[in-house]
């Protein structure tokens, strides 16, 4: 048992999706496509007497945390520090669920493998409503697709082999939690067929059509998202809008070109990892 | 279509195995678990009018190789670059074949997932009798748990979640295909308990233990191997032997701490991955 363990968690950004909700919450997920990031949380977990999760400093609550050490039978102080927009679509939640799952394993010497301690996380998401495909993305890395739903011993996945440089821009949020509950049949719908054509061609270029399309199809596109991406195409490159927030992403250099000023990052090439012993 | 492309692939030390042959390649493979390694092999392919593979910067016949850019139908250069030793135990063919997929398909716009250029590469492994685990492994990073044999339609992955320092020591080469393709029946009975073992407690310790217990009971230790490893119990450390290679690697500074020269390198965070464009 040490004092203290950090684990990295990239950042996930969903383009497109489908909502599989189950009682079972280890069944439950999305099927869909992403991109994770370079930019992502580092999760401390530290032994305490009693549980506290802090974020940038904060004193926060965050119910899949506590479930997460809940499950892990621990109580913990968890510290997470992060470059990424709160609540606008880059799964921070999930990346601090996985994270505290991670390293509260490795402080408590609880034993558990990887695909046990993804599951944990997946779960608490998914039981708390901030998630339902994040956790299983940013466990992979790389360009997630989420061909089956499900924590690791139900759902499959598969990836698009590229590395492209990712940029940016974070309007502001929209509620996760209130656009799952409701009636999610056309975005399903819409889902499903993105997903059906990436598997066909699965490639960058498709990923960005797909996802702009899906945002089209879902209803989900709001009017400086809308606009945003119109500029990227007009000066020839490729964006997208993230799921669920209002922030528009972009291949690399698309949001520089059309004038905006983006956050640049990577795709991160490594699933959420302890940090080095 | 670029011009060329590049893929590094980790190297892969098997600390336990059991081996599943099967008519079907993407159905063969091996249970087991060992390390992927920051040291690794680069893999370039270029376009060519005739198929050329090159390895620190000599022509080689490389049958899995040749075997992956078939499946891609494509003619190409390949020039891998590795400070692995070859023959050892590292996984350099299945580095090789699995870095050739990925970098072909991004020269050649193949438009293949990940999962299907995984497959190729462990199906040419396979096929060449070089290896049965390396590619799924390699593919993973980490520290892979080989949970159900062959490519990713089939195969189970898990991991135990550790990041240690990682020193080793060559001393020479077994022969794999030689091995695979004796009586495997003492082997595979070792590796199924190991592996029965380790899914009960998927820690680093006891990866070490069981696969020192492994190369015993599967009668694979030769002198200088069993006697580096009691020279690492000896100094306080946890030694164990790569499969398959006259090679000794161990967690942390166990092999310096016992007076040898290691070369010293790390668990690789990532899988298989194409650079950054």
């Amino acid at each position: 048992m040490s004092d203290d363990a950090t684990a990295f968690v990239p950042g996930h950004i969903t383009g497109f999706f489908s909502a599989h909700p189950d009682d079972d919450a280890s069944l439950a997920g999305s099927r869909g496509a992403g991109v994770t990031l370079s930019q992502g949380v580092a999760v401390t977990v530290e032994s305490a007497s009693e549980s506290r999760v802090r974020l940038d400093g904060e004193d926060v609550s965050m119910p899949p945390v506590e479930d997460v050490l809940d499950s892990l039978d621990v109580t913990a102080t968890v510290r997470a520090e992060t470059d990424l927009p709160l609540g606008a679509g880059f799964g921070v939640s999930g990346a601090m669920s996985l994270g505290t799952a991670l390293a509260a394993n490795a402080v408590f010497s609880c034993k558990r493998s990887e695909n046990d301690l993804i599951t944990l996380a997946h779960e608490a998401e998914v039981r708390a409503g901030t998630g339902l495909g994040d956790v299983v993305a940013q466990a992979r890395g790389g360009i997630p697709i989420r061909v089956e739903p499900g924590a690791p011993a139900h759902g499959t996945m598969d990836g698009i082999p590229a590395r492209p440089r990712i940029e940016y821009v974070a309007f502001g949020g929209l509620s996760t939690a209130e656009i799952l509950s409701g009636d999610t049949t056309a975005l399903t719908a819409a889902g499903e067929a993105a997903l059906e054509h990436i598997r066909d061609e699965p490639t960058l270029d498709r990923f960005m059509q797909e996802s702009r399309q899906f945002a089209r199809d879902a209803g989900l596109l709001t009017e400086r998202v809308e606009s945003a991406i119109g500029d990227v195409a007009d000066a020839g490159g490729s964006a997208a809008m993230a799921m669920l927030g209002e922030t528009v992403f972009a291949v690399g250099t698309g949001l520089s070109d059309a004038g905006y000023d983006p956050v640049v990052c990577d795709v991160h090439p490594a699933g959420a990892t302890l940090n080095h012993e």
